[in-house]
């Protein structure tokens, strides 16, 4: 069970990994000067600590602590229960969401171990937004998207705003960062996946009926909004398709047309 | 040809709609106490000026109103042409978009008049934050909605925020407030719509195959994340439909829920 410690000295040393949590993401003291994974609210806490992270330390008032305490019993780390007040010096800024969790980066999974059992994945370009990040990995998680693919330009799911507006669900959904792009798709096609570039271009398809083209394991490329997916991106997929919109209205959010995709391909 | 002044008084009368954008949704002053609609950007601003909204002004830096020619040519409007900075104290921070136009809040049209000329619609209750608003909107315009309808709790498409968010969309995809609710859905079936609910409930239909259970005139009818449709709004609907999700999973943000449903029925 993990231990309650009752504190308002603002200088404890174990409140070290919670303080200012504005700039917590830049840690260059930290191996890749990433920061730790942080999580905030109980629900994105109880996610946390349901996942393969190791959690290192809880930091919120009682109330918020002992919501979580079927979550904490089997594990063994320091639960820091505090003031609001207290929280909010040690952070850097008011936190309505009352407990917060840190936990360390556990050694990131291969492209192909997260290939391996999966039936649809997404593979992502220049996606550099940590909202929209975030975003899509929710919609993932939702839409039952076994994983995530990374390719040059993404941001990282595990910055704090990310995994906030992902409702935690970047600490689920399985992902991994391609060495070579976009060589490193071939890992893919070995696995009997196809690549579908999401691209509005003339010569792509309807999303619409994709399955009927493209039925068993397949993987969902899409791009930043505004520039889209490179032309060596797009060389590199075995077909194109598109979300089919009115025209003269700008391309949707990358993690609504993700949405859009997912449902389609899970569903049809 | 619209007028270019230029001018670098902070004081100068002609900037008034333009103070303290912070509060400007806030009006007493005006009918209703709502605020002037607030166009900022020249993607949203162009929009703006192609609509039907009554356009008072616009303020903006030299290059920005230039980029805007085009569009202000049939127009007798005043353009305030200024510096960046001088903008900024007028408006009350710094505006990174470099130009704003104001307008009128023309009379909405009634709910009839919406549906008349519709096929899609979207039927919403108690949508009421700006953002999941201005984007459901732009999803709306992406994905071919012709018109939204607002149940009680919505909040108020026009506020500066749904503007910004919905890139301006709110201004181009018709919407109307009902009088009565659940009963004003009753227009609806005058003029041979089904209205179908999103709801995770047991007894609904998964939305995927939806039209060919309701082909024709289709309002899709959706409320917040997180508490949904109330009772009565699902009782008084034609069917109740489901995104499926994976189990254990949030239900997904309403504008996204939304894309998902308005591409489903627009390509089904």
């Amino acid at each position: 069970m993990a231990e309650l410690i009752f504190t308002d000295d603002r200088k404890h040393p174990g409140l070290d990994d919670f303080r200012d949590l504005s700039t917590a993401d830049r840690r260059p003291d930290r191996p890749g000067g990433r920061g730790l994974v942080i999580a905030e609210g109980t629900v994105v806490v109880g996610r946390l600590l349901a996942s393969r992270y190791p959690v290192r330390a809880l930091l919120g008032v009682e109330r918020r602590i002992r919501e979580l305490e079927d979550d904490l019993a089997p594990l063994a780390v320091p639960a820091y229960v505090t003031s609001a007040e207290t929280m909010a010096d040690v952070v850097g800024f008011h936190l309505n969401r009352g407990v917060l969790a840190v936990a360390d980066r556990p050694s990131p999974p291969g492209v192909a171990e997260v290939v391996e059992h999966a039936e649809v994945l997404a593979v992502l370009e220049g996606v550099g937004d940590h909202e929209n990040l975030g975003a899509l990995f929710r919609n993932a998680a939702a839409l039952g998207v076994d994983g995530v693919l990374l390719g040059p330009g993404c941001s990282d799911p595990l910055y704090r705003r990310s995994v906030r507006v992902s409702m935690g669900h970047v600490l689920r959904v399985p992902f991994a960062t391609f060495d070579s792009w976009p060589g490193g798709l071939k890992v893919l096609r070995d696995h009997g996946f196809r690549v579908a570039a999401l691209t509005p271009r003339p010569e792509s398809v309807p999303l619409r009926g994709l399955r009927s083209k493209a039925p068993g394991p397949i993987a969902l490329m899409l791009g930043a909004e505004g520039p889209g997916l490179s032309e060596e991106a797009i060389a590199a997929a075995d077909l194109a398709v598109r979300v089919e919109m009115v025209s003269g209205v700008d391309s949707l959010n990358v993690a609504t047309a993700a949405a859009v995709a997912f449902h389609e391909v899970t569903t049809g």
